[in-house]
Formats: C-alpha cells, sequence, structure tokens
C-alpha cells in the first residue's frame, strides 16, 4: 500500500488530493515539524533531505512534489489526472508544476527559510522581507502567463491543479494583493468544493 | 517544426541534448544574455519571463526545462528516452529532474542572480559567497541519494540524464570538490563520448 508522509501547511497537501482524486488507497503520517521530526534519523530514512512529501511505494520511495503527482497520475489512470496521449499538454502540466516547485515555492521559500542560502542574520532578513514581493510576482505570472481555465492547463482537472491549488490556499498569508490575481482567488474558491480537496484537507486538519 | 531558444552556459542545454537523442527536426536561435536580450519584447513574446530555455512548438510555447524534456520523451516515443511503462521509474525520472531544477539549478543561481531575493547588496553578496557550499552539498545528495548508475535512474538513458549531464558541466566552475562526487565526475566522462551529447555542444560551441 502507498505510504504518504506529509506536514499541514506544507506542498504536500497536494499529494494528499491526488491520492483523493485517484481513489488510492494509502496511509497518511504527519512529519511534525513543530518538533523537528522532518531532522531526525527516523525521517532520514524515508527522506535524506528531510523535506515532505514522500510517498513509499511497493517499489521503492519518491520525494519532490512533480514527481510524486506524475507517479499517481500514470499509477491510476482511469483517474485521468494526466493527458499521457497529448505530449503538448502533458508538457503544460508539467510546465505548470516546474515553474510552481522551482520558482514560486523557492520564493516562498526565502520567507522562512533564507539560512538554506545565507548564514548571514541580516541577509536572511533581507529575504524574508523581499519575499512577499517576489511571491505575489511569481502568483500574477501564473495569472496572466501560465494559468489557462477554467482549470490550471484547460478544460480537465489535472495533477497541476492538485498542485496549483494548494499553492493559493496560500495567498492570504503571503499577502498577495488578490485584486491583481482574480482568476486564481476565484478558481481557488471554486475548488475548495471538489469533494476530493474537502476529503485532503479534512485528512489534514487545515 | 521545433524551435529552441538557448543560451550557452545554461540548463538550455539539456533540451539541444534531448532534441539530438530523439532525432528531432529542430531550428535553434542563440538568446545572447551578454545583450541582455532575454529582457527584450521580442523574447518575452516568447517567454513572458525572460529565461531560457522555450521550445516553439505547432501547438504553442513550452517552457520550463522538466516540461519541455518530457514532452520530446513523449513526442518521439522511438527514441524511448522515458519509461512510460512503468510509473514508479517514471517518477524516479521526474524526481530527479524536479530536484535538480528547484534545488540544484536554484542553489547555483544565488551565485549570480541574488537579486531575484534580495535588493541589499550585502545580502545578495553573502548569497554569493554561500552559494558554492550549498551547490556542492547538493551534487552530493545526487551523487549519494538520487543517482542510480550506470546512468541517472538506472540501466537506461533517459530525459533524467540530458538534464543531469548539464549539471555536471558546472561542477568545476562552482568550484565542487570533485573527490566528493566520485559517480558523477565518471558519468560525466563517460556521457561526453555520446554523438548525441557532442553534437549539441558543438551547436551551442561550448
Amino acid at each position: 500500500m502507498l505510504h504518504l508522509y506529509y506536514t499541514p501547511g506544507t506542498c504536500s497537501l497536494a499529494t494528499h488530493i491526488a491520492l483523493e482524486e485517484a481513489g488510492a488507497q494509502y496511509e497518511a503520517t504527519l512529519v511534525d515539524f513543530r518538533s523537528a521530526e522532518q531532522t531526525k534519523p527516523e525521517y532520514h530514512a524515508i527522506n535524506p533531505n528531510g523535506r515532505v512529501p514522500a510517498l513509499v511505494t511497493e517499489e521503492g520511495i519518491l520525494t519532490e512534489s512533480p514527481a510524486i503527482l506524475l507517479f499517481i497520475a500514470a499509477q491510476f489512470p482511469d483517474a485521468r489526472l494526466a493527458p499521457f496521449d497529448d505530449p503538448f499538454l502533458l508538457g503544460k502540466v508539467q510546465e505548470m508544476n516546474a515553474y510552481l516547485s522551482s520558482t514560486l515555492h523557492v520564493a516562498h521559500a526565502h520567507r522562512f527559510r533564507g539560512y538554506r542560502w545565507a548564514d548571514d542574520e541580516a541577509a536572511i532578513k533581507e529575504m524574508s522581507r523581499k519575499a512577499f514581493e517576489v511571491v505575489e510576482t511569481c502568483f500574477v505570472h501564473v495569472e496572466e502567463n501560465l494559468f489557462a481555465g477554467p482549470f490550471a492547463v484547460g478544460d480537465s482537472y489535472t495533477i497541476a491543479d492538485c498542485y496549483l491549488f494548494n499553492f493559493t490556499t496560500w495567498m492570504e498569508a503571503d499577502e498577495v494583493d488578490l485584486t491583481r490575481v482574480p482568476k486564481l482567488h476565484e478558481y481557488r474558491e471554486r475548488l475548495k468544493e471538489r469533494p476530493a480537496i474537502q476529503r485532503a484537507l479534512a485528512a489534514q486538519k487545515v
């Protein structure tokens, strides 16, 4: 059986949603960042770089959200979570997920985790200060250039929606001016009504 | 016909390699960073966030290396550049590419492009200083935890190799201690002999 390691408030929500959308049988274990469980040997045996999500499968362990999401889409083809028969659209799904992971999520991480890229306290504080502006620029780029509508890459709900929805739940905390991202705001409110998303949110008690 | 926009010395080499491995018909245009072509309206019409690579297809434009690479693998199935029939291995391919794009490449970017995440000059300098150490830690993580051997995710050459090879060509410039990454060092020297990689390097005059 699949086994998800997750932490509420992180990008592991996307994997939780995808497992629910796919109708997968899985177990889920909370990795408690408040007691720094992600830094302990027990969790490093699952993911040596101490991040969530991680998905334990019968064939081994997968990390990195865009990878886990594509695995779920491929493992549960009946759920039609990725357009494997359409190379260009498949590329658009991964374009959204790659941008979210390598640019938007990274911008967000500078608010709390500047120590990854600097030791000096003043530098870390400066990154934290600027993060709000950078994150907003990323959301506006998604709104204006990447988001197709009504779903992330067009007419069909895909794993890009599991991931994009996850990040849109951070917009208020990141102090994004919602008047600059009206499509994403409407999108998030609409997707909140999906039963799979409601089950994932309830499971994480978010 | 496919049209690649690339800049020598960037991660666009991976897409160039994948197109050569696939035997694709394509044109390639250099985006000259020395004259800041990536910031001009002509290039923003291709990629609004001003980065390379971008791949113009008959159906539209794709950005983000992990996405473009997956598109090429799906569009040219005979080249067998991604294991679409094996969900777990497909996940491993995307795990490598997601880690490279969202963690290793981001760490590298702090050496030159700290202005993305800070305005203060001292903070930018501090990120640049620490970048060498962070990048080395990333390469060691790939060496010890992600690299399967003899290719990136195992016995078959995939799009994860197009991308991983690209980054290994930066190891000396990033001052990575090669004695800490012996497998990646041997791997890079071995992959340099592949005809498709030699053609891509020659096309970019690297």
